[in-house]
């Protein structure tokens, strides 16, 4: 049976929240989990899930946490004994196939490049995100790993995410967009205009550029873009959504018919919730490591962390990495970059 | 009276909303309005509004009209009579105060750029737009104008911001904000990084890094980044908004219950619209240049359009540019750049 190795003490709700999702994932998604965290501290969360004792669950001891205000850096060096360092660690060594953390991104990103390595041909991993369209998601890459890019590493990025729709969400022809200002290749910043060049001679479904509005309308099934700018952009669409939210609340406020009128319409903003949680994608992959690793949103839920569990198991199943390699190195010598 | 030049043709409903707009303009700000663009079809419109003829408007003939997918060297090279072109002429000549266009925006802007130039300092005049928060809104710059920018555009960005919000919008001590991806000064990407470095060395009131949750809160009152990411910002916005109210909808479907509840929130619904309509705002004025342009949005009602010459008035008659000059004088010797 296959490991997965989750870091226990990371997350804005961990150990609780983290341990309560990794127990509904041993039990539902017929995989082992490996608890990776301070044994006692665990121990008395496991406690709480008296069924937890039958299923396939381990725990592995880490002295350290990583908190949120630890540099990549000072983890590197000062706590080689932290969960986050420990559950990659199960990767490299192969006793588990996957690593989960919800907790500070920057570290458990570094310690998955640090640890496992990029791919052989992949220059830069890149955290994908599925975000909500009208029409269900699309993937956006990269979503914080790299805040300086060059034409090459988006390029690389179009390729990742395209094997990745591909083989882990069954979309045979993935349409490729690259996030831009304007429709037109003239279109864009330096970055984007070279990237685009680049793009078009590669066996990817590149459609060309795309907007902030086709993003959101469905027109691309993965989206392109630097780090910084994935980055920003996935905040400003969670705080807008969650603006508009507020917003509304203060404006029914006290008042009874409004607030009737806002029970009467409740399956619609349900409707509208499950579509924008990102709970129910559960955590973005780092695509291009040697290994498969989960960054999980701060925030992370039970659910959060059982879906995580899943789609960890489904890439270590999948011929995902083998994929990245080859195509990686197909497009290259097409897009003629030695 | 001072005089508005206003773009007739410019915009996807032009020149029936640019007129009507115009002409509300004339009638309720105070300020005499010039209408540029063919004559016989502004003739025309004026005359739906028979309140017109006893109000300052006049009509100036251009014969030649930008249309979406001209590029601002075309525009240069080949449309010199065109509306847009004239409308900054009679600015440039001093007829008209300001000018206004909801056409082509990259001509637009290039143009006011071309003839209007840039004011003496002022590296790379920025559009402004002023975003909604959920405390009311903030501006930010730049909105597209510039899509590559070294640090020290950057930091004159916020200088400019940072004049018209204590000017125009009798803000005394704004804070100001550099769009990245995480508080601290050692987040963002390299123009971030030594942006942040040069604007804590001047004399604005800078309150570091915002990242993008930050901006809807309202933690800043001006917003500072490159024109890439800040047009990708603006319409991400716009279209998560617009993919809210579209997936609600679509769950409200035939459902009488839902409509019933729907119409009881409406007036909840209608304040949420009224705080995220761009039309409240008129238009985004393109500060830096040698003369007072707005670029309105290409969707602009007449509601827009009239309020585009109220601000465009409120510019004119401010001592915006001459504090512009100023500030970036006095701030780029603080801050060490020659």
């Amino acid at each position: 049976m296959m490991k997965i190795a989750v870091d226990a003490m990371g997350g804005d709700f961990a150990p609780h929240a983290v341990v309560a999702g990794a127990v509904e994932a041993a039990k539902e998604i017929g995989v082992g989990v490996i608890l990776v965290g301070i044994e006692q501290t665990i121990q008395e969360e496991l406690r709480k899930h008296p069924a937890a004792r039958s299923l396939p669950i381990e725990i592995r001891n880490a002295t350290q946490v990583v908190d949120m205000h630890d540099s990549p850096s000072t983890v590197f060096r000062r706590k080689k004994d932290s969960s986050i360092r420990v559950a990659n660690n199960l990767v490299k060594s192969g006793e588990a196939v996957a690593v989960i953390s919800a907790g500070n991104t920057g570290a458990a990103m570094a310690t998955s490049l640090f640890v496992l390595g990029a791919l052989e041909g992949v220059e830069r991993p890149a955290i994908a995100v599925f975000m909500p369209t009208i029409k269900g998601s699309c993937l956006v890459l990269d979503m914080g790993a790299n805040v300086d890019c060059k034409p090459v590493h988006l390029l690389q990025f179009g390729i990742m995410g395209e094997v990745f729709t591909k083989y882990l969400r069954k979309n045979p022809n993935p349409r490729v967009g690259l996030l831009s200002i304007g429709e037109e290749a003239t279109k864009g910043n330096e970055l984007t205009k070279e990237a685009f060049r680049l793009l078009k001679e590669t066996s990817l479904n590149f459609i060309g550029n795309v907007e902030g509005r086709d993003m959101m309308m469905g027109k691309a099934d993965v989206i392109v873009c630097d780090g910084f700018i994935g980055n920003v952009v996935l905040k400003i669409s969670e705080s807008v959504a969650e603006s508009i939210r507020t917003i509304l609340r203060e404006n029914i406020g006290d008042n009874l018919i409004r607030k009737l009128g806002y029970f009467m319409m409740k399956p619609a903003f349900q409707a509208l919730k499950r579509k924008v949680d990102y709970a129910e994608y559960g955590g973005a992959p780092l695509l291009g490591v040697n290994g498969v690793s989960i960054i999980s949103h701060g925030r992370s839920s039970p659910r959060a962390i059982k879906n995580a569990v899943r789609v960890a198991a489904e890439i270590a199943r999948s011929d995902v990495n083998k994929h990245i390699h080859e195509d990686i190195k197909r497009n290259m010598e097409l897009a003629k970059i030695k």
